[in-house]
């Protein structure tokens, strides 16, 4: 997913912490040299706009830097000058949400979301009534939500990738995650912040639960809880529980 | 927007408050009559794949009923038999959000997100760096983002559209609302929720505000305030927002 081209948004803001992660460059004399067929060219030239003496944060590996466009010319490198090194303000809670599986659009949209509020680790769990998930599938899209989290990165100013995996079954991630507290709409106890601190939220499928998870539940001792309001829908759910503290 | 499909969503969830807002019907001995060339009975046996004797809820005007398939045949209306009066367990809270115009993508997210956690109202505003909104956009996009909260209403069991309505300006906006609190990443001041609980939020667009406006609100002695975390998206703060109480 491409950053969105924003008409209005002043080229300069070196206040705020959003930064460019920079991939395909060369370093020479002290200035990056980003070639005019590269990605990284095309994205701070043609989407975000960038000229001559703009500045910004760039990151390479892991140090963040300010520069300026120091040059650019058509069809030439384009030269950024660094200014500066800069300390980023970054936030990462210890925050874990397992989301049972969901369809892949809505998926992209949690995994931009959970990166920009800080969440450290989103487990993608299958159960009986969530959108497919095979580990074949998993290690197919894992770049493509990589990618998504490293854009969300950039625009909040977070250091850290979202740590993504996945569980196939509730067994298997009990034998990891044993703090887990079940959102199901069809408990009778509220979700408390209490609980919520000290435990991991398991959000379901659009369709719930089946009998036999719940029975599972009740068996292995795991705590049902719902939330307050209207019925949310599992990727508002994960966004929700991502920023509860 | 259509509602999606759920390969595994199980049809029969009564327990649920999720509803269908019955538009296109017939009223006839105690039997709702849905023509099979509707956009209802579309929804409800191509999309929810609703079968002979499934329940679910039904809205008509203000009223829930819970209601089973009596007939299905191909060619023919779809016959509703009415089995009970349902009273909806909706939430809607007392929160005011005001968000700078942005992209019409992310606006619809925004709608959909805040219609399910209980907002009252969004105002959509002009500011210097927002998207462009005038009265005229206004006036062509409100139908479909009624539409919007109307599907978010039936998902979650809300029974009340979000209300939408616009600000051409800063000054508009203050004249109507006079407790507002900007959320402004150049603040010093860390956003608590009894500010919040006490004020209507208003979100900046991406770009965030020009030094005009950050004048104004220290001459109009309109607090000022950050969240802590990393920069989020309008969106992401608008509907994290909705959610605070």
């Amino acid at each position: 997913m491409e950053p969105e081209k924003h008409r209005n948004i002043p080229s300069v803001n070196p206040d705020l912490s959003s930064y460019f992660w920079l991939q395909d460059y060369t370093l020479k004399d002290n200035r990056y040299l980003v070639s005019f067929k590269s990605k990284d060219y095309h994205y701070l030239i043609r989407v975000r706009r960038f000229k001559a003496n703009d500045k910004f944060i760039i990151r390479i590996e892991d140090d963040f830097l300010k520069v300026h466009i120091e040059s650019i010319s058509k069809g030439q490198d384009l030269i950024l000058k660094i200014d500066d090194k800069v300390v980023l303000n970054s936030y990462t809670s210890n925050k874990i949400i397992v989301l049972a599986m969901i369809d892949h659009y809505r998926l992209d949209l949690v995994i931009e979301k959970l990166t920009e509020l800080g969440c450290l680790k989103l487990i993608l769990l299958k159960t009986d009534y969530s959108q497919s998930l095979s580990i074949d599938l998993f290690n197919r899209k894992i770049r493509h939500w990589q990618a998504l989290s490293r854009a969300a990165c950039m625009q909040s100013g977070r250091s850290n990738l979202l740590d993504i995996e996945c569980k196939m079954s509730f067994a298997d991630l009990y034998d990891q995650y044993s703090n887990l507290v079940i959102l199901d709409h069809h408990s009778s106890l509220l979700l408390s912040n209490a609980l919520l601190d000290s435990s991991i939220a398991v959000i379901g499928p659009e369709g719930g639960f089946s009998d036999k998870e719940r029975l599972w539940f009740s068996k292995s001792h795991i705590t049902t809880v719902k939330m307050d309001g209207n019925i949310l829908r599992s990727e508002t759910a994960a966004i929700i529980m991502a920023r509860s503290t």
